[in-house]
């Protein structure tokens, strides 16, 4: 991934210059490629808030680095200093009440702070700029991980299908089910992507399909209801997608449509695979019928994409108000139909309640 | 359906007014219900072009009424008055290339035109009127049958899901795969009907949901993708749609997001009911690998549904201009996923190229 395409930039604060975070703007894609940079935390917050910075991930390293935007003032006290930090924390823990990666990578940041003692606090901004960067050193470790682990899978494909975004700009580098795709790619076996349009919020067609394309990867938009056809033309050699929850029996719980996707890959004898990292594991649920499925707000199907393309209210009406509608965010596929769920930590195939134990028993 | 929401009205001439046809327009939906008057034939040329009124029957019918606002002059000699008739028909024959029933209905009123003798050259107005007439009350016959004979299969189903539109604005008043539903909501059996989005250019959503809600059954829209999910969640019946085309061994071709769905209800033991008028057969296609399928335009894909809901090219972009997308119109689902074929002759239970030919034979 070029420089310019990177997700999330640090710019460490200098003589002359104070700390920025600098994002993508997802919410211009893929009209336009557009920079945010960010020096305050208002500017942070809101960009979170606006989902110029989305994916579970990329948030939690957003608001890591924005914890490092605190305003300290040069002489205040070493309490008056953890304070400030303190107040940050929570205002950035704010901006997207479900993210759980977001509460994650903030709690890491209050530790830093919580363990500053007053003779120390000169040195606790690098600390924290140290601490954010490492939150995203181990996460490009792990999608590079997650991908070296599913490239062994795909040795064998030209094509593989994918649903939603689960690449770059979820993530910091690699991404989750983009990730073997790219570690491919480097190695020089490039594959081709069809990548699902993922109604209704689009993000196969709007970012998957950008950064595929940025990196040089071959992509295919279709919709979501054209995947069953290429599968029978024999198009498809695997199905790779992401996940946002995992029960302890390996149903995977992902974006709306992976479902589908899942019995039409058994229909047409096309493998399945998931990968995510294995803190998507809640080893509490014991099946997937445990997991709640988000409902999202009716306006994201009611109107088409608006003229900020997160944001529907904007776009043309494309139900009628006399019509009920529904909008689950996600759906769940039994661990059955998957072929294996790709971790950090390696492959889990055919997945069920005793190999995932297996595989968490082994790290 | 109500007279509002009648697809196509004609307005015979008068002593004080000339002739008109009075369309619902279909690319203002669901947004506004306006209706577009067309009293002259470029007015009614231009209403087909631009998809006001769209659906192969209901494409055919308003070119026949369309013939009868050809400009006569009152002085004309008998040779005169045939010619601007034929003259109407070419015209209105170059609206829409490929639409099979505007040449079929055309034809029938070429027929009216060539059998007209001088001396009864003052009647041929209204024996045009009449034949398109004729044109609109077979269809709605057409339309009837098919709904008594598919409401047989559906009379223990609650809730059915659709695809596409396949209703009253693509025919006249029943449609075909929303016929039975119709058939037994005006029998006080009312259906619950999911709705599928239909992309990519969202007819079920808009068109669908329009008219199901205008004629009071209750409607909900689902995007492509949530089919599955609610097939596996018990919250369907059976699964209804049309048909652009059908081989002789009963495989079917239709919309785009069809094929998956028959796969979908296979596995979830669905029915999976196609609805469509004997013309739809095609019996010189020995299976559905010889339909061929439409590739239609990318900027359908590249946009979403701009100013005027038939037309992308307003709406925002969709696809970076970087990835390639595909556009096949149709996908063609094998007879054996097909639980039956209902016809205005009848139903095809459990197609195949012998049960098929017995249906035909039978008639």
């Amino acid at each position: 991934m070029s420089a310019d395409a990177e997700t999330i930039r640090y710019h460490a604060a200098t003589e002359n210059s104070a700390a920025a975070v600098d994002l993508i703007d997802q919410t211009r894609l893929p009209a336009e490629t557009v920079r945010l940079v960010c020096s305050t935390l208002p500017e942070l917050h809101d960009a979170i808030v606006r989902l110029v910075v989305r994916g579970a991930p990329a948030i939690g390293i957003a608001a890591a680095y924005g914890v490092t935007l605190a305003p300290i003032d040069a002489n205040a006290s070493p309490a008056e200093v953890r304070q400030s930090y303190y107040e940050a924390i929570d205002y950035l823990a704010t901006s997207r009440p479900t993210a759980v990666n977001l509460f994650w990578a903030l709690d890491r940041m209050r530790g830093i702070v919580d363990a500053a003692t007053d003779d120390a606090i000169g040195n606790l901004a690098q600390r924290l700029a140290d601490e954010a960067i490492a939150i995203h050193e181990e996460d490009r470790e792990m999608c590079r991980s997650m991908g070296r682990h599913g490239s062994a899978l795909l040795t064998k494909c030209q094509t593989v299908l994918t649903h939603c975004n689960t690449g770059g700009l979820a993530t910091s580098m690699y991404g989750t089910a983009l990730a073997p795709i790219y570690f491919l790619h480097e190695k020089g076996h490039t594959l081709n992507v069809y990548a699902d349009e993922t109604r209704p919020l689009m993000q196969g067609a709007r970012l998957t399909a950008w950064e595929l394309a940025q990196a040089g990867v071959p992509v295919t938009v279709c919709t979501d209801s054209m995947a069953g056809g290429l599968m029978r033309d024999g198009k498809v050699d695997a199905v790779i997608v992401g996940s946002d929850r995992i029960a302890a029996n390996g149903d995977v719980a992902n974006k709306i449509g992976t479902y589908p996707l899942s019995v039409l890959a058994r229909y047409h004898n096309v493998p399945f695979y998931v990968v995510a990292p294995t803190n998507t594991f809640d080893l509490e649920l014991a099946s997937g019928d445990l997991i709640p499925i988000e409902q999202r707000g009716e306006d994201e199907m009611r109107y088409t994409l608006g003229a900020e393309s997160n944001i529907h209210a904007n776009g043309r009406m494309a139900v009628p108000r006399e019509a009920a509608v529904i909008n689950p965010a996600f759906d769940v596929t039994p661990a059955e139909l998957v072929t294996a769920i790709v971790t950090e930590l390696g492959v889990i195939e055919s997945p069920n309640v005793e190999r995932v134990r297996q595989h968490f028993a082994a790290s």
